[in-house]
Formats: C-alpha cells, sequence, structure tokens
C-alpha cells in the first residue's frame, strides 16, 4: 500500500460520499480510535468538515482536550475492528486498541496517529466556532490540515473502487452491526 | 410504491449510511429543491440532522425565511436529476424543477414538499442553535419532525436495498458527475 498524500482541494471528496469514519485523538501520549458514522465535509477551500463526538467518549476528552483529531476512512476488511471500536469505550478498556488489532502510524500535521489499513485519512485542528455546538449538540467543526489516500483507491482527485478488490471498499454503516459496503459507479452527463 | 411512516427513534437510520439528498424547501408558495451531499444525522432523540446550505442558493433564501426544509433521498434511477438539482439554481432557472421531472407532494408536518419517486423522506425545523454556525458555516441543524420511507427498501427501522432492484439504491456523490450506489450488506457480530 502507498498511501498519497490528497490535495487539500480535493480533501473532502474523501467524505463526500458518506463513508463511515474511526476518529483518533491523542492527549498527553494517550491515544484512542472511535469509530463514528455521524461525519461530513462542510468547506472546500480550505477544507473542513464536522463530526458529532459524544460527551461520554474518551475521544471526546482527548479532543476537548488536543483540538485535534484525525478522521481514517476504514476499508471494508475492517468492519469487525470498526464495529467494536463503536462499541468499547477506551475509558473502560484501556486496551481497546489492541483488543481491535488497531495499529497507529505519525500523522503530518497532529498529534492524533492514522489508523494502519485504512483508504483515507483527514488529519483536522478544531475550529473556534466549534464552542458554540459542541456543548449542546456534541459537534465539532474542524480544518483539514492534512488528507492522505490509500492510492489503489483513491487517485487524481476521485475514490477508484470499482479497479480494486472488494475489501478496500468504504463502509457505511446503518445500526446492529448492518453495513453496507460503497457499491458500483454511476458516471453521469447532464 | 407505498411511504411508509418511520419510527421518529429510528429516523436518523435512513441517512446514517451517508447517501447524497435532495433539500426542498417552501415559502410563500415558492418552491424548490436542490442535491446536497453534505448532511448527517446529529442525534437520536429527538431526531436531529445537520446539513449544509449555500448562501447563493434560492435554497437558502427559503429555508431562511420558512425555517424548514425536507431531506429527500433519491434512488439511483434519479442520479441525473440529482445532478442537475445541483448544477442549476432555482434563481436563474424558475421552471428548474419541471425540468428535472421533480413532482412534490404534501408533507404532513412542514410546508416544504416530498420529492416522488425518492426511497426516504426527514420533514425537519431549524433549530435555533444554528443561527451561530449558519453565518459563518452555511450550516443548518434541525429537528427531525416526520420521516417517510419507500417500504420496498426500508422497513423494521433497517435499509433492505438488497431485496430490492438496483435502481432503487441510494446514491453518494463524489464530484464531476461521479456517484456510487450503495452497495452489498454487511453482518457483522463480535
Amino acid at each position: 500500500m502507498t498511501r498519497l498524500a490528497v490535495d487539500l482541494a480535493k480533501a473532502t471528496r474523501l467524505l463526500n460520499h458518506g463513508p463511515t469514519v474511526l476518529v483518533s485523538s491523542a492527549h498527553a501520549g494517550r491515544h484512542n480510535v472511535m469509530s463514528a458514522a455521524w461525519s461530513m465535509p462542510l468547506d472546500f477551500e480550505p477544507p473542513k468538515v464536522a463530526v458529532v463526538i459524544d460527551k461520554a467518549t474518551l475521544t471526546r476528552e482527548l479532543v476537548d482536550a488536543s483540538g485535534e483529531f484525525v478522521l481514517n476512512i476504514p476499508q471494508a476488511a475492517m468492519a469487525q475492528a470498526t464495529l467494536r471500536l463503536g462499541r468499547e469505550s477506551g475509558r473502560d478498556q484501556p486496551d481497546k486498541l489492541a483488543r481491535s488489532g488497531i495499529q497507529l502510524d505519525h500523522a503530518s500535521r497532529v498529534q492524533a496517529g492514522l489508523v494502519r489499513g485504512c483508504i483515507g485519512w483527514l488529519e483536522c485542528r478544531v475550529l473556534p466556532t466549534s464552542a458554540a455546538v459542541a456543548g449542546p449538540h456534541d459537534l465539532f467543526l474542524a480544518e483539514v490540515l492534512a488528507a492522505w489516500a490509500d492510492e489503489r483507491v483513491f487517485r487524481d482527485g476521485h475514490w477508484h473502487f470499482e479497479d480494486a478488490p472488494d475489501e478496500l471498499s468504504s463502509l457505511h454503516y446503518v445500526a446492529g452491526g448492518h453495513f453496507y459496503r460503497v457499491g458500483p459507479a454511476l458516471e453521469v452527463e447532464l
């Protein structure tokens, strides 16, 4: 796998089709990863994203303390780890990452790690405007400082799932362990 | 097609897997529909959603005036209309809806219409907390007042795309006329 830098002007395309993500975070040497179905792009240039991070989570504590996180896009082969990372809390399970087989690589702009085996990564810094919505809605707004993708499935600003094995597809969570993989491409002209 | 009411406690599941939506809006008898890739659930009970609505759009004018909108989930057969509804503005094209073949049915709780042929619908009222983020980020936070789904593909709180024809799948937009259809289901147990 080669992890290629994604042009920041096209970074939101990693999230545009609505994949489930893993939110990685770190503060004072403590790392965590949780899954999140509720994230989306918020702006193009500079690229920004929005993500919901519940108050009860260790991730929330680490993001509140550091002002940073990474949105990692897991491949379909990581469906079980993705489910587990959403159900277990790093508060109750100090070895949560090991139990889910998660390994972290260093990011370029933030302390939070890049989850190995994912197909896309967005390194993010929380925006001051988050303050108004983090309290009432657990909603974080952040600028994307750097973005990366697995070149087997994302090149030239577009996903190319149709050229890769099914297990490299993105995951789209519904509920109760029920996911969808992304399906066939449709090219539409007006 | 039978449009069934979705239990409000499960309404966010319509959006959880990240489909591209159509935002319908109305004020003083004027109706519009635009496509939006940037929406997500925000809370379970009461169900809430977040969606980005650019200041340049007629939809923004109608949502600002009415405080309401509907998120409609188009089926794959509506990919061309979805692309057109994102590229043309109701400001420049007063006959935008007719040009895209859009027909609206009455909603139950809001003035905005339900786009016929879609597979899911969320009738929404803008929350006061939106005021802090609508200006800087074009971001609207809203409560879901009623939700509906095409029973051929959403029953018992879950999507069932695998039991229906491909054209009833949800759409997931990337950029430049490039969409994905939702793919096969994955059932994961821990």
